[in-house]
């Protein structure tokens, strides 16, 4: 069955973004250092970007996918969306067939790993992931670890609530300008 | 010159110690889970550890050298101890003839330096460490990272008040039970 694997890229001092995060300024005030190593990736750093886009389907929140402009509607290669929201989607990212928006955690989940088929499900955001996490529904991590100290901003783990959680680390790759932990959260 | 290395033992989601710290509790609930890779390092793990013990002097606050019991009063072959406190020691932690109590933090590093000769200084503890940063006096960060979210505790990299701090990834090793991370901290 399809994996829920997050990816993020994180600092070494824990943040995903910076601070004064906003619909323009999505990845918050710095944050765009933590995709550096994504937007010239060669080597090992390819390798794990290209991995990414073998996946099936993609889950994320609302906070994720409207700043980044909803992907254009597609993540990559028309594979199906689905965005964690108590509303419903603003006209402007309701025009996408592979877009769905879903209210309840487990139906998205569900529906993500059905659409990935034999393939990954793709798991993208700080909210997303702290509730796959919560409600057991996360199985792997595969941070891209960024050698950079931001100071503030937005953190990954946080507020998390669930206690002391096992990790079997699957895999280490060192790239360019990152390293790539990928690990399996043991129940 | 002597260079000063950090090394700490951290969670993925940033943890050096479990919550409810004291000193009779040193690494707080559950801490202990981030020092099992040393307790029995071997192979890559070990040579982690024997390594760090090549250093030829230790700077550390007091929140730390109290809690561990003075280590006893020597931390490795009996090279000096350096401890950063405002007050002065208790008197069983003022019996050791290598353990020096100083107030100031450049004085410290100082005589840390001149005391590791042409060996590097071991840095330890949430406090020093990130005294040092602000000061612009660590060289480099030695970090251990545990595959396991503590989900609470002491953070590492909190408050640090630097704004962005770019590392240069030195090496990475990859062991049973920990990946550790060597960054060279640019400036």
């Amino acid at each position: 069955m399809a994996a829920t694997v997050l990816y993020m890229s994180m600092s070494l001092d824990g943040f995903v973004a910076g601070p004064n995060e906003s619909l323009e300024n999505g990845l918050g005030d710095g944050g765009e250092r933590l995709h550096s190593w994504f937007s010239n990736a060669e080597g090992p750093d390819r390798e794990v970007v290209d991995e990414s886009l073998t996946t099936g389907s993609v889950l994320a929140g609302r906070g994720t996918f409207e700043p980044a402009g909803g992907w254009g509607g597609d993540h990559h290669d028309g594979i199906a969306i689905f965005i964690l929201s108590r509303h419903r989607p603003a006209p402007e990212f309701a025009q996408w067939p592979n877009v769905t928006y879903l209210g309840d955690l487990e139906e998205a989940v569900r529906r993500a790993r059905d659409a990935a088929g034999s393939r990954n499900v793709l798991v993208h955001g700080v909210g997303t992931a702290q509730r796959c996490l919560r409600a057991g529904l996360l199985d792997e991590i595969q941070i891209s670890l960024v050698p950079v100290l931001l100071g503030e901003g937005r953190r990954l783990f946080e507020h998390l609530g669930v206690g002391h959680v096992e990790l079997e680390t699957v895999r280490v790759i060192q790239g360019r300008d990152a390293t790539h932990l990928r690990y399996r959260i043991r129940r």
